[in-house]
């Protein structure tokens, strides 16, 4: 066991595959964690815009959840469909792709990469705010604590998929537990109370309303805001292979319990706030507690409960970016497969899954995070519109899958679930777009172009090398001859010999050259006629071509690369072999004492050689 | 004319070499201006040890100045000797090497180098420092003004000797001119006046006198702290290759010209300040000024020629720099020609001189600039020690040389005269060493061992791979055998098909390798018969074979290596030849689109493999 193993895990061969696959159990923590977490501050956010409405506005926040809750249920149902018809996984971006065509596919894709990176970073840099806002001391660690905890997230997720569940599902645990005491302690206590509860400590008390009446504009900005609740629910769709057969129903019911617990909590919240009369505050005022933490002390007071609740929602979000980590790479690998994104993405590692997916969302996050620094509260509104477009997509995607399965039952009712969705995911993503432009939005709406740019200049590339490398036609032996073989050599030595040799066995027609520059005193001539022709001549072999070029600018490399180019050029349809000594050294020091120029020669003749050149290296081993 | 060649100059041809050869009035500033501008602060560094002695200290600084010139003499009369033993140039080194040996030479080396890089760091770091003390509004540019100096110094260099010699004839005549100047016109005064003259501005108050009697010690050390005078005496040696014929006798020429001129200075500024009553000032005390800033408003006010001549210090001082770039390429190609440096040392750029000594020394020297953020004083001591080693050294060759020449008419006295010289510089360097020591000189002590550790490190080196490559046997025809061919292949390709054509015509023994993961639905078996064998069938050619290695944990280097390994291992005495097909892409970035296991692979080929595996790239251009 190697230090290296101890970290990542032993290799797993292809066939532990199975092995591999996971539960619910474990589903949960691994896709669940970013659509829970939303709980967390989705309510807040939707109250945070009705503070000027004064307790009044908490009346209205039970409605806009429970709207937000029915849109909810439309995507549940539009991904529920979505893992049935696509079991090998994609989530958004094979919906859109196989429905919509490739450019709304590609639409997506770009959407949920952004979406995902933003998540890890957001994820993990709201945990940290969190921690450094409890412990002041750790402030200018910010980024440093960020960055450790995305190498540990990554090097988890690099354990493989059953090793993230196992680590993940305590936390998620103690998060969902806490929650759901909170929602049905407090149901209890306004229950035996006729109502009425009576706060432990009392909430603080709501802003003075200056607006009566809530204008539309104000109830989509509120609803619109409530929906960051609903990011994250795409992850199940996405990794539908990482489940235990039978696959699809295991991510179904995944989905189902994540969902579900979700309402509980979303609604919960959003009553409890209504009853016990807890308005949000404003997050730039003296002393500002998030509403969650209001209602605990409401409804617990100051105690162990307290701490214990506000602690697992503070692991539960720096931890929340695990999903990205979950998806991400799976995400790359789908829209590899069709071209448009490095292949290395379907290459799977050593734990069986896309390593270089987790890679490079390490990489991406790691550089957000270092350019605001580990503090990404700005780069919140630029997150929520990737996930809007792709639950738009995905459900506009589904309208054309049922209008496709022509006798499929119930395919009217279907569409127009899915319809009302996209409509409705639509004017949600429209509004936040309107909303937040200004605040950042513009990023995300710049940053998809360019991402589609790019994926379809990779899809170009491949198209051609497939084009251009495709051979469906069987060996060709016509014109098999011989090359012109070209030894550069400098002094006659053992490893010119071996060249030579080598050169012998390769071809009759050997040029050996030697670039004499005026610096040197001898050139190869005297050696070449005792050491090499004698011995060849008394075998009646063919004689090698010694062609010596001066170079009076010192210069070796340019002489060469013109002679074996005009070569080239003056025996066309002949392959020119260039062979090519070159020392190996024992340490990488020993390098440095040697002249480079092979090395050089290798790359001009790569970049300005064409087909019929070949380059052999002839190694000597020191 | 490009952009590089009009900063660089054009190349030149080897034959150009005698016009880019130098005489008397180039050799001036390229060698003597390091030696030259010693004169600026030779006598005040004795003359600072003499502060404590107040006005009756000026009395003992012209006979010590007087015993410096004496050493000077004969260190001059060593090299001198040095120029017409050793015309090919190589100064202390060669001169030890030859006579004393081996070790003795590193230790010139070692000495030397560490003595040319701490002068370009110390003149550059002086000059700027002056300037910045004139101008403290660029005290906090100090160490980019370093590096700007250091890259244009290193730019000159690089034109070449001519233009070198062309650009520094101007300030070097100046900083001369000057201080003759200075010396005659304050000797005359002095006459006319009857040997007492009259202060223009009367010199700064000597200090209150603590020492009444001159101690051996402080004798010795004063004198020592005024040898600092003679660095850069031995430069003119090292260059003798960079003069025209007649070479040795223009560069004696240039040597008695800078020491004549050197001598002159030193003892009119020593006899000037005993004449005028300038004693040196405490260089903490307030408003501290140099000895020749003294001087100079003593001997003419502060008049333009004051200025005049501060500036033309300033500037010949930040450029004494040059020298090191002069001589240290000279002397890393003299050592590197003994095999104790790398051998691209020895190789001449374009502009005719050793390019990769101005690239090591700039490189050297911004890293000591850096280190030290440009200000250098605490480097001075140091780099004494430097020049008198290597001045030991020589004369003390210089003493074994006419123990050899046995006829040599005077040799009597020409050993006199180097042994002489030898125990004087050796003494001196004891007492810098010792005086010194804890101020910094233990780090050259230190570095010394260092180098000439790495330096017989690269002699190890280069021996093995001389013995080793050495042939002096002649090609030997014996055991032409066909190599057995590898060919790794993913798929039945067009890249592939040139591979397998490739080949064919190197050997009738050919394996192909599939390495098959679990991960792959279909192998290379499919097209194999159809698309390879039956072709091949059909001509009558030796099939080749189809090894299928199955890789049940998705890796495919380890092992197609296992297999290229064990086959090489099980066919003892024949050739292993590799097939890899390489992509060759248009733009530098789609090499991310493709896997880099060749390039991997062949890197382990070179590093795993030995003298029977031969690597062929294979390439394709797209």
């Amino acid at each position: 066991m190697t230090f290296f193993d101890v970290l990542f895990g032993r290799p797993l061969a292809t066939s532990d595959e199975r092995a591999e696959q996971i539960g619910i159990a474990a589903g949960i923590p691994i896709f669940g964690l970013d659509a829970l977490t939303s709980a967390a501050y989705g309510p807040e956010a939707a109250m945070t815009l009705l503070i000027p409405m004064g307790l009044a506005g908490v009346d209205h926040i039970v409605p806009v959840i429970s709207a937000i809750l029915i849109l909810l249920v439309i995507v549940y149902f539009s991904y529920r469909q979505t893992i049935e018809a696509y079991p090998s996984g994609g989530g958004s971006y094979t919906v859109a792709t196989e429905n919509l065509g490739e450019f709304p596919g590609l639409l997506a894709a770009a959407a949920l990469m952004i979406d995902y990176i933003l998540t890890a970073a957001v994820g993990i840099s709201a945990g940290v705010t969190a921690l450094t806002s409890a412990v002041p001391s750790l402030q200018r660690h910010t980024l440093a604590i960020c960055l450790v905890i995305l190498v540990i997230l990554a090097i988890v997720n690099l354990r493989g998929v059953k090793d993230t569940g196992a680590a993940f599902i305590l936390p998620t645990f103690f998060f969902v537990g806490t929650l759901l005491t909170l929602v049905f302690v407090g149901a209890y206590k306004a229950y035996v109370s006729g109502w009425h509860p009576v706060p432990v400590v009392a909430p603080p008390p709501p802003a003075v309303a200056t607006m009566k009446y809530l204008s539309l504009w104000l109830l989509l900005k509120t609803f619109s805001s409530g929906c960051a609740a609903m990011t994250g629910v795409e992850a199940v769709s996405n990794g539908v292979m990482a489940f235990k057969e039978p696959r699809a129903k295991n991510a179904q019911r995944t989905l189902t319990v994540i969902v579900a617990t979700l309402i509980v909590l979303l609604f919960g919240i959003a009553w409890l706030s209504k009853t016990y009369g807890v308005t949000a505050m404003d997050p730039e005022a003296h002393q500002y507690q998030s509403v969650l933490s209001i209602l605990t002390t409401t409804i617990f007071g100051r105690g162990w409960f307290y701490y214990l609740t506000m602690g697992s929602v503070l692991m539960a979000l720096s931890l929340s970016a695990n999903t990205a980590f979950a998806d991400f790479p799976r995400l790359a690998r789908a829209i590899s497969l069709h071209d448009y994104l490095p292949h290395v993405f379907t290459l799977r590692g050593r734990r069986l899954l896309y390593t270089h997916g987790v890679y490079a969302l390490t990489g991406f996050t790691a550089v957000i995070l270092i350019l605001f620094g580990g503090v990404t509260d700005r780069l919140i509104p630029l997150y929520a519109i990737g996930a809007f477009l792709a639950f738009t997509l995905s459900q506009a995607g589904m309208v054309v899958h049922w209008l496709k399965m022509e006798d499929h039952p119930g395919r009217m009712w279907h569409m127009f679930v899915n319809g009302f969705g996209a409509v409705a995911t639509g004017i949600t993503l429209l509004v936040v777009l309107v909303a937040k432009f200004m605040a950042g939005a513009w990023v995300t709406a710049l940053l998809v172009p360019v991402l589609i740019g790019i994926m379809m200049g990779i899809k170009r590339h491949y198209t051609r090398v497939k084009r251009e490398m495709k051979d469906m036609t069987p060996l060709s032996l016509a014109n098999l001859q011989e090359p012109l073989v070209v030894i550069p050599m400098a002094r006659w030595d053992r490893i010119g010999e071996k060249a030579l040799r080598f050169g012998l066995v390769l071809s009759k027609e050997l040029k050996v050259v030697h670039v004499h520059s005026d610096d040197e005193p001898v050139g190869l001539e005297e050696d070449w006629e005792e050491k090499v022709l004698a011995p060849i001549r008394k075998e009646g072999i063919p004689e090698p071509e010694l062609v010596t070029i001066p170079s009076n600018y010192r210069f070796i490399i340019n002489p060469l690369m013109d002679y074996i180019l005009e070569l080239e050029a003056s025996n066309p349809g002949r392959k020119v072999t260039v062979l090519l000594p070159e020392l190996v050294v024992r340490h990488w020091w020993e390098n440095a004492l040697h002249n480079q120029r092979v090395q050089l020669l290798k790359l001009l003749l790569l970049l300005k050689g064409n087909q019929r050149i070949v380059v052999v290296n002839i190694p000597w081993y020191l």
